[in-house]
């Protein structure tokens, strides 16, 4: 009786079908702006009809040297133009001008097979990795409830998965190119992803910026080959497209723990790596001082959310989860309408509609811990020491507001829990039992 | 009878003369520091007298050879030591040493007659435009209230509109090296207006980041000419120096209607520059997802300028404006005491001087809404998702003291009011429409 | 009868003998990680027994090609393979493989006798200075009291004093790149020193953004041989090893006299290379600025302080100093509990452990302050405003919660006190005299 009523529940909320305008888990609960159309072209990218006609490449060329003379130029630049049997414009993009498509992977895998399958690869790693960048945005319940507007900056990034000149910029296509670190960086820079400004800071990347230059890029990422690493250098190692197949700390998002068989393996990989230049035993080191980072980060992270439990349990935060509005697509289910307390249901939902003291958990975990964690992971002290410190001050911040919220109820009766609250973190014993 | 009063008074306060040590509109409320003289020659340079005596051009190289061979070798790279009839020290600084002066733009007008006109011109597209720079800072009341240790911060990059070698470092002035990025981001860098990071992030600056040095930068700013633009070419294409003739967001100070006549025009005008290289359907995609943005954040902003209002109807602020000190102008001139909540008679005052809510508010507009507007006119999408998160957790905030603040005031009361605070932003059926 | 109690008592806490497995004054508190021993060598480096035999330099490299191609590359090319003599590896690391040593400084100094005495000359002008950085961070007593996994990043940078290769980097050794904005960066980044952002911020920067790959780095540090100047052109002018041989604002850690006799004959050598290519007058005004600016920050400190102490005084902070934790060095040493009000003691140790109002005031002092002196120090116009605005905004909290705190013991019978403090400040007659 009661499956007669659940089973077609649960065909309404899955979604089974993935109608709709949008794309994804929840394709139905959005539409997508036009621009999203350049980012997920298999979802998205409608021909433009303003041009009419079959042409081959030499036409498509002749036509846009006076057009588009920058990407004609780019494309005489490249190997397509080069080999024997040139790639031209239409081999990618179609020849009928009324139908152009966006080259997604696909397209450029008909040559590029072996580079393909590396990069579809990835997948297996799970997420955070390129190859499934796009499906984790679209199914983000966050991207579902924010205005299309913004999300737009979320896909300009998550595209890695559906075109390839994230990394290899059109229509040159350069694999020297995409092997310097600006490739990346147009994406990793900023939180929660800090790779530009700590890899610059390093001692890598100051000699990249002093000697970059003069270095032979046509070589392939291997040992001996370059002064200095890259970010391709290390990640990876001589040119395999499944780039997360060495991620040990999970982008620093979740803790880990670094000596399972699986990790053991990998940091026996990144051993490896580092011995192209420096000697075995300073690799396992740096290794070692960076799960000591890690581990730190994650009890100064355990400390607050154990607050910030106790708090919800005694109903304490404030504004309160029922003062806040609902999400826009729980009002629409209310069926399954959440509970609003971000971080609970992964983090990155916390980025909007939390209380400041889960704010403040959120910017530990999102500022302070990512930020370390590749201020440790590339060799820039100086984020070390000025994201830890950010974290310190958000912990004090939720023991203060902890406090204040609690004596709002408690004050004449319970002055022991306030002062344990103090009494944990920084300058305890457990500090003294690990230095 | 009334105007026998009122005349003289408003002499007074109006400063016809614009006499005094200062200068601009509250000239007689100021003195400049020393080195004011050298970022605006034209109101304070005194010429030193240490050497005496009149010399030719040959002169003053040879004797400089010596004294400060740095700027005679650039003078020698440039093509004033180069031209059939050369431009010497004396013809720019004049001939008496006990008298020279500090080349203004005028100055290098009498040559670069087009160069100038073009540069005067853009006066009037008003604030902000570089020709107008200086007595932007000069005539605003914050300036005069700052103690100039501080203020001499604002002339250096505001001296654009007085000197030349802002932008063609003197003595080479080489427009090659003026068409290169770095010309621009001495001043445009950090808020309010971060375009060298959203620049340098963007796929447009990670190519001449890998690239540029390779680049012929002795070409014209013009299509086809550079694989990638720069900020000058795409702001002063084919080397027009009325930079702010584009401008259609004005910097992302206010809020304007994009799709205005005037601004239409300057829509297809971008459009057909960001066509040198990219197909013109997704050039005006991209424009209509910048407005989209920008729509956005003033619906932010509206929303938090609302909640500002009615506390200052209610008396709600505090310190509260009676709590704050006047104004030192303000004290002098007692008959104008203006009311210190500075957002309401322009955003840049209420860098000082205000309660926290407000300067919540002021925090939205400066980083925020600055910030995500760089972000998504150059194309750096982790500066869209930060400063729209920013701004979020600004507006959370302001919800947050605005309810203290009522609280203390009627808590018995109303509290319809608090939870309609609640109930309207991010996660409203504003929205879900706009989704 | 009491010396008897004493002497030994003094023995016990002044750690005579500097026993224990740390190093520094608090040696015996403390033990390192594996990864100090590569930043603090001579303290804590151990010998890797893997490889067994005495080897001749040849031997070295014939293995090392394989084993670490890239190091051999960069010793192929240093002057160090090229000379008559070649240095071998062997000759700074030793022969035997079972007994190898990591390079300090004095191994360097047996040739390079010269800069080393300059280095190690830079102790007598105190901290900050390089040739002491090891000794400040080891026998500062927030370094013992933090986990090991954090001051990892200190020792990164403070490494300097005890190893050559922070700025030469290995093994290569080349005073060319030295002579780099980047040799210094991978330190001189963020706060307290943000040296990279204000330098290539300035209009010297740009210069050498655009132009620094074409200059001939061979040269010396000499008037005329740069077209614009570098950290070390100025620092280490001639290239003199004692970099802080000029320093006049000691880092903008404390307020000085600029103008002592000791101070007036630095100044006369900053004047004397800013004239390598700027007038003097010019030079003379801009450092004339730069003290003006200086003691507009410390005025604002000090009226935060003066509100502090009154706190302190009246018992008024919150989380009071009875509140929080003792540092865990005190709790060793109960007979010299420290009071925990961190910025009494030294403002470095404000970074952790303190209250709201304490930390606005580590803020104003840290952030504040040294980024806006660097700003001005260095040419950087966005970060004088910048800090200035923040230190202006924490100056404001700190006024709030200064109000907050004595309201809730005053609130009845004085109101003048809170009047007081916001009438001193910005926009006071103070500033009315000094316009």
């Amino acid at each position: 009786m009661i499956s007669i009523i659940l089973v077609p529940l649960g065909f309404y909320y899955v979604n089974w079908s993935k109608s709709g305008e949008g794309a994804g888990l929840y394709s139905r609960d959005w539409k997508p702006d036009e621009v999203f159309a350049y980012w997920n072209p298999d979802d998205f990218y409608q021909p433009v009809k303003s041009v009419v006609g079959v042409f081959k490449g030499e036409e498509c060329i002749n036509c846009h040297k006076g057009v588009t003379p920058g990407i004609v130029k780019d494309w005489q630049a490249s190997r397509h133009s080069k080999a024997d049997k040139k790639v031209f414009c239409s081999d990618c993009h179609g020849d009928n001008h009324e139908n152009l498509h966006m080259p997604t992977p696909k397209v450029c895998a008909s040559c590029h097979t072996v580079q393909h399958q590396q990069f579809v690869d990835e997948k297996r790693y799970g997420f955070p990795s390129h190859a499934l960048a796009m499906e984790r945005a679209l199914d983000a319940k966050h991207f579902v409830d924010k205005p299309k507007a913004e999300v737009t900056a979320c896909l300009q990034c998550h595209s890695v998965a559906t075109k390839c000149d994230s990394c290899h910029s059109r229509h040159k296509f350069s694999a020297a190119e995409a092997r310097r670190p600006e490739a990346c960086i147009t994406c990793h820079s900023g939180p929660p992803h800090p790779d530009d400004e700590t890899y610059f800071n390093s001692a890598h990347g100051q000699l990249y910026l002093k000697e970059g230059d003069q270095w032979d890029w046509s070589k392939p990422l291997k040992k001996g080959n370059y002064p200095a690493p890259t970010c391709a250098y290390c990640h990876m190692d001589e040119g395999k497209h499944q780039v997360a197949d060495k991620s040990i700390w999970k982008f620093g998002l979740k803790q880990i723990n670094p000596l399972s068989s699986g990790n053991e393996i990998k940091r026996n990989k990144w051993i490896k790596l580092c011995s192209d230049c420096h000697d075995k035993n300073w690799s396992a080191q740096q290794l070692k001082a960076m799960d000591a980072e890690r581990k730190k980060t994650w009890n100064k992270l355990y400390q607050a959310e154990a607050i910030l439990k106790d708090l919800r349990s005694n109903n304490n935060l404030f504004p309160s989860t029922e003062l806040r509005p609902p999400y826009p697509g729980d009002t629409k289910h209310s069926l399954i309408q959440r509970e609003r307390i971000g971080f609970f249901e992964g983090q990155a939902s916390a980025f909007y509609n939390v209380s400041p003291i889960e704010r403040d958990y959120f910017n530990m975990w999102y500022f302070g811990n990512l930020g370390a964690y590749k201020g440790s992971a590339h060799g820039d002290n100086s984020f070390v020491k000025k994201w830890h410190a950010s974290m310190d001050e958000n912990l004090k911040d939720i023991k203060i507001k902890a406090e204040q919220l609690q004596r709002s109820e408690k004050i004449k009766t319970n002055t022991k829990i306030i002062k344990d609250i103090w009494h944990k973190g920084e300058y305890t014993e457990f500090n003294q039992e690990n230095n």
